[in-house]
């Protein structure tokens, strides 16, 4: 059979559809499909994506049937315009242009006009009665054949044209006469001839042909590569050529050429919007050398086409059940659609769109939710950088945690604080931050580190805390000495203001403007929608009261990580804390413990309270325990007084404790397993809690206990004992009913290996996706900044694998455990409390793994709420 | 139908043999066994280790069918004897002993010469004419059974036995009369009376229940267990109870009991050797009370015994067909077996009767092969320490590298180099080793850390070097300021002497004798039959000249990781690479890179001569490059000058390139992805280096170039197209012919799990199992020492899997490897280079996994060579 490489558009025979994306492109589907319902579109023809494939995996050149397809599609459009491809008399001219599957804006190349000669422009002044429209057509075509195929600088066209202005004294090129653009053809041609090795095609299709490969060859273009390459199109799609009949917007007062959206793309408003030019063709919209002017003026303008254009518009949205970005020609008087496609659109537009559109009966809910990029709506969530406002960028980073926000820089955690207390807005610049600062994040606006990665320490603590913060800007050199931070030459003191875009990762000099968000009824609207719909919980990753109270007010249904050790870092328990770890034996540990308990039971009554009854899982003490202890020797010196030790022991034990990789150290169920005894405290202080929470609340609480960093059935079960027998005894002294899971974080590339052992003794499975990519990947996201942008760059990892979930690897061991886990314990409880929980296309993979919950930082939630639900539907679909 | 829980040895029939050690224990099946063969045994019956597993399974009790099948055995022996068991004039006598599948010498218990009470004894007294035997066996019993069955501390028998001693102011147990012994049992039984709950039981067969149970209830006791858990035998296991007819070393002077080994166990040598002791029963052997015999004096004392016992010596080793341990009694000048099995030896000696055995013919070269613990060679590759010697412990650590060493304690490797150079033998004693100790460790005699497992740098350059080394002494804090090292309140200052055990992982004070190695031609000749019979290549861990030589005279046949960052560390290089790494551009790296070339090129030449045409891995460099920085202010300073550049400028540089955790960190292919030129540079190195050594030799080198740490396809192209790109540019240069590979090492859990993408484009992988070991199960070779005896010592990880393979978890990733890289290129050759290719169990695991090569450090490679055979072997038998 031969294959079709060519599919017409037009009155007698329409070939393609909007659902032929692939093979047509996108431009190329919708020309068709607006024909199909009777839309004003000229007719044409498109070669499709597979032409392009075949033009790459044959150097360059064109399957056989090609030449005979064309000429029949052209021999379609004669017969329909009356006019002729190869007839001087009646010329028909013809458009190429690019058209891929996803839309590449301006990446690629475009003919207008195509068809023209010395002869046929005669032809067309004459048949037009418009000489002068006929040489700006010539004059136009010549310049972007030039361009395009021949690879002529436009800039040597542009001089030409305005010396020609300059001649004639006058500033539109509208005012030139049909002579000075004839004048000007010449100049043109004359260029080609010395600047190009190959003379100006003389045939139409001899031009039809160049200007095809030209499209095609545009599709392996720098630009186009790059374009590529950051959004994830595969080069293997390749472009569709779409050949139509041309209209023309610049015959006269009575054309025009314009692109519109059939709701507002900033707001979302159900309006008409758009622009358009009088006298025009599109590149001159483009260009940006005539100011194009509101839609709304066509109402006045040209009464009959508007409400032509009205009409289009209803028809549009009520067939494609979206917004469209359109473009149309309007050739004396006479309305022509040349592109429509779904238009992008603004997080809060996207939003308002689809509820009203639901609302409207448009679509159906399950639409609307699929409607919105959950991503989107971080912006909603947090304050943004006024865009109207001058910047001047100081540096760039990891857009760690997204919000903008000005202050003064301040280095140290103290300071920060103290400038805090007194009402001023700061910002925290610190190599990197660890839990000794989180009083000083507390009190900042935002955080700025010159090393680590989207989920290193300052990150996730940012992140949970709704905090503005940029990570790993490598450039940004410290000196806490001198009190200052530069960057190459550009240095700035401490108390000078910066301003943080979190959500771009990018820092700038002083104080720039910001815009609130605006929480509109829309929001509740579809996250209502989207909890009615959606499978999974979602969870949320707190431990303070006020991050509890935060993420109810953002609708988690439960606590799926405590982290524990942040209930350490106050200033009176890190000296209790401390001397349990520079304690010389059992005994001392012990008396040291002692003292945490109460303070540890009082914080997990507090939680309890606030979650009045929802499940929370408390994760087991898991940093190594330097962590805790100090560095330079004035504050172990002071410990050391504190403590009543010699400073040699606390120096000692402090070197003895300290690590090379503490991510892979002592820490995590090995401290329970070498320590039993914080193990059993913590214990003790959860059920404690629990005991004391459940009298107020009208039913038992629902906790979980979570052992980290198992790799091994028998570490969770030495865990396990410990818990269960403090569980026993605190209900023997209690006399109260607990309700309690041991379950474990599975965090270790080896712990989805022997998932099925785990299961047979752990209730429950969190997965602990940031340890989880940190080890199956190799790397530290302490350390990433240095590399991993290059990485992202270069489409080694498609997106940061700290942000999306790494399904190839991470995500293979994440079902290996689930797949596992269940073959012991086939209702085993399953979760996810990495940062990935609050990641759309990450949650979209953990419904596919058939989790029970996904857990993230409270500022996600709403995000992981829309997610879930937009999963669950798309999983229906299949 | 009815179970059978007993099986009889004996004259009219004997049910066991050899081969039902699972269900008859050890010592029940080799009885069953000589019984079988016509050897002298006195009769008996074995309850199975079955009846064990009913015990605990059933809350302490029997199986109904126990007690009828008892008494049928029972009725079988005194039908052999001719004497009853309830029979008070011809009173059998019983032998209760214990005997698990594996021997667990002195774990469990034991009882002889039960069913003696007053009455009995009286009887066995008239009955053999020996009145004092009869009152001493009663005795021994009485003592016997109220130990192990009614719990009285034996050491109140032995009180009274002393007293009667002195009493009667003799010396030995046999000047005691008659009537000293019957009133010795009188006060032993007053003795039960005062300490026991129960009385002393009367009838035998409440006396034989008795031992019963208690044999079955010392399973569980804690120093069975802790053997147990160290020997990595399972609880479920069971023990199995022999119930033998008495026989009687304590008669008179033509009585004896005695141990002895058919070959010497010490040795090897052919010779028979064992010890005997006349007119005693067993317990006085293990008790130390009298010291036995040379067996070579049996000759003359017992003449025809003695050639009774050398007959059954022959019998038992053509029968077993190897070295066997046995026990024997003499009664009345007649020879009875009590016990044979296999005897344990020294390394020494396993290779000369495993060689020796199979050029007798008794056994094949392959099953003398397997005889020899690969291991176990290891104790004759290096120095060890003299046994007969004083030593006073310092320090306990992880034995990393074996061999003895003493020397003066030192704590720089630069003083180690002064020193070492001067002639003087020195300990290098560190907190952790690092690359710039290299010089300091190649001077010493003997390497002791602080910190650091069994991989950690020290470990694995020791090991390399063969130099002992002994890592993560906890307890050891060094104070290097002061000149001094202490554990708890010992100190030692620089200077004093120590002597290190790698093999044991022991430090001693001063210094301790040593032996030589005796390489002897045994070793020769085993290894030889090895390599007839091995399937895998070996290849070593080597880049300086010395060890490839080293290793090539142990027999490596390639190298299969040569890590070319240890050829930076030179201090001429070390300069050039650190203005490589403080270059502020790509011009500046080149600049530096260009001096590193020839050097690089150089050692490869080197490499490539001694190799002689035999295949070399060169791995990329892949340490972080803030490894080849310093980090005292002092060494910065020096180095801004060296290179011209600002103080300010090389310690801002560091502290930006310093990372968190290392391990994780900006290494591996990351480097060549972010540093092309320094890729470009080794790749230049190794070719110009191939083609050179390539002119010399007669036909091209195999190179094999290896990128480190690739996680994905995407990262091993990049990498190999900068390799292929100027392997193509020196082919045309040196117009010599190259013969390469481009492989990649298989390191991180992710590149496991796409494998076949690798495989696509990689031509070999090499397993790093070190960091796949670090990255699975999440623990850094380095800080491991925290807690990593606590996880071995806890069965939580059944040995240090950083010594023998993980196979569960990182043998899953390696098999896994193996599986989708072959889906892909079927032919792709595996090999393998963490330090796992010289441990036996781990190189078991390669072979069943198909690996062409193991490659281990060069004093490993006889072991692997063995180990691999051995895997050969067993994976043919199956």
């Amino acid at each position: 059979m031969m294959t079709k490489w060519v599919y017409s558009f037009g009155q007698n025979l329409t070939e393609g559809a909007a659902d032929a994306r692939d093979l047509l492109g996108g431009k190329g589907a919708n020309l068709a499909e607006m024909r199909r319902i009777g839309l004003p579109v000229p007719p044409g023809f498109t070669l499709s994506t597979e032409v392009c494939t075949w033009f790459y995996a044959h150097d360059h050149s064109y399957p056989p049937e090609l030449e005979a397809q064309i000429a029949a599609a052209i021999a379609r459009l004669e017969e329909e315009t009356g006019m002729g491809f190869g007839d001087a008399s009646a010329p028909l001219l013809l458009s190429v242009r690019s058209g891929a599957r996803d839309s590449m804006p301006g990446m690629l190349d475009t003919v207008l006009n195509l068809g023209l000669n010395p002869a046929r422009v005669e032809a067309l002044a004459k048949r037009s009665g418009a000489p002068r429209f006929a040489w700006d057509s010539y004059r136009r075509f010549i310049q972007m054949y030039s361009d395009v195929v021949l690879g002529v600088d436009h800039g040597f066209f542009e001089d030409a044209l305005e010396d020609m202005k300059a001649a004639r004294d006058v500033r539109e090129d509208t005012d030139l006469t049909a002579a000075d653009l004839q004048n000007l053809t010449e100049q043109y041609l004359a260029i080609v001839a010395a600047e190009s090795d190959a003379p100006f095609p003389e045939t139409p299709n001899e031009q039809l042909w160049g200007a095809i490969g030209a499209v095609f060859r545009s599709w392996m273009n720098p630009r186009a590569e790059t374009y590529r390459r950051l959004n994830h199109i595969p080069a293997e799609w390749g472009t569709a050529v779409n050949i139509q009949a041309m209209v023309f917007g610049n015959m006269g007062a009575d054309c025009a050429t314009g692109v519109a959206f059939t709701r507002n793309p900033s707001t979302g408003a159900n309006e008409f919007y758009g622009e358009f030019l009088l006298n025009a063709q599109g590149e001159d919209v483009v260009a940006g050398t005539r100011t194009p002017r509101p839609l709304a003026e066509m109402k006045n303008a040209m009464p009959d086409v508007y409400n032509a254009l009205s009409a289009v518009r209803a028809t549009l949205e009520s067939h494609y059940r979206d917004m469209q970005d359109i473009e149309f020609t309007i050739q004396q008087n006479k309305l022509y659609m040349l592109q429509t496609r779904s238009g992008k659109r603004t997080g809060a537009a996207a939003l308002r769109m689809a509820v009203e559109m639901a609302e409207e009966g448009l679509i159906s809910r399950e639409e609307a939710i699929l409607r919105v990029d959950a991503l989107m709506l971080d912006q909603l969530l947090h304050p943004t950088l006024d865009p109207k406002s001058e910047k001047q960028l100081f540096v760039r980073g990891l857009p760690a945690s997204p919000g903008a926000a000005s202050g003064q820089v301040v280095l140290t955690a103290d300071r920060a604080e103290e400038l805090g207390m007194a009402g001023q807005k700061v910002i925290l610049v610190r190599l990197e931050t660890s839990p000794e600062d989180i009083h000083g994040m507390h009190a900042a606006a935002g955080i700025l580190t010159a090393r680590g990665g989207m989920t290193s320490h300052a990150a996730v603590v940012a992140r949970g805390m709704g905090r503005a913060c940029i990570c790993g800007a490598g450039d940004l050199v410290i000196d806490a000495e001198a009190g200052r931070i530069k960057v190459g030459d550009q240095q700035i003191n401490e108390g000078d203001i910066i301003t943080l875009d979190g959500a771009a990762g990018e820092v700038y000099l002083g104080e720039v403007a910001t815009l609130q968000p605006q929480l509109s009824g829309h929001f509740g609207t579809l996250i209502g929608w989207a909890d009615a719909v959606r499978r999974m919980k979602i969870r949320t990753n707190a431990e303070t009261p006020q991050d509890a109270k935060i993420a109810l007010q953002f609708g988690a249904e439960g606590i799926g990580l405590c982290r524990t050790e942040h209930m350490f870092f106050d200033a009176t328990r890190i000296t209790a804390m401390r001397e349990m770890i520079l304690a010389e034996d059992t005994d001392g540990r012990q008396k040291a413990l002692d003292k945490l308990l109460p303070m540890q039971r009082q914080d997990f009554i507090e939680l309890f309270d606030i979650m009045a009854g929802l499940p929370v899982t408390i994760r087991l003490l898991d940093p190594p325990l330097h962590e805790f202890l100090p560095h330079s020797v004035e504050e172990m010196a002071e410990i050391a007084k504190q403590a009543g030790l010699q400073f040699e022991y606390v120096r000692d034990r402090a070197a003895q404790l300290r690590e090379l990789n503490p991510m892979l150290g002592h820490r995590g169920c090995r401290l329970a397993i070498s320590y039993p005894e914080i193990c059993a405290m913590q214990a003790r202080a959860i059920f404690e809690a629990a005991a004391e929470a459940g009298k107020k609340n009208a039913k038992p609480i629902d906790v979980e206990v979570m052992v980290p960093l198992a790799a091994t059935a028998h570490e969770f079960t030495i865990c396990r004992e410990i818990i269960d027998a403090t569980a026993k005894a605190v209900r023997h002294e209690s006399a109260q009913e607990l309700r309690y899971m041991v379950g474990t974080m599975v965090e270790l590339p080896r712990a989805c290996f022997v998932a099925d052992a785990l299961a047979a003794e752990a209730e429950f499975f969190s997965f602990g996706t940031n340890d989880l990519t940190q080890t199956a990947l190799g790397i530290s996201r302490d350390d990433a900044g240095q590399f991993l942008r290059t990485y992202t760059d270069a489409g080694i990892y498609a997106r940061d694998p700290f942000v999306t979930l790494d399904i190839e690897g991470v995500g293979a061991l994440v079902k290996m455990g689930c797949d596992k886990g269940r073959t012991q314990r086939p209702d085993i409880k399953l979760g996810i409390c990495g940062e990935h929980g609050g990641d759309p296309d990450s949650v979209d993979f953990f419904e596919a793994c058939g989790l029970d919950y996904v857990s993230c930082s409270p500022y996600r939630v709403p995000i992981a709420r829309l997610a879930a639900a937009q999963a669950t539907i798309r999983r229906q679909k299949k």
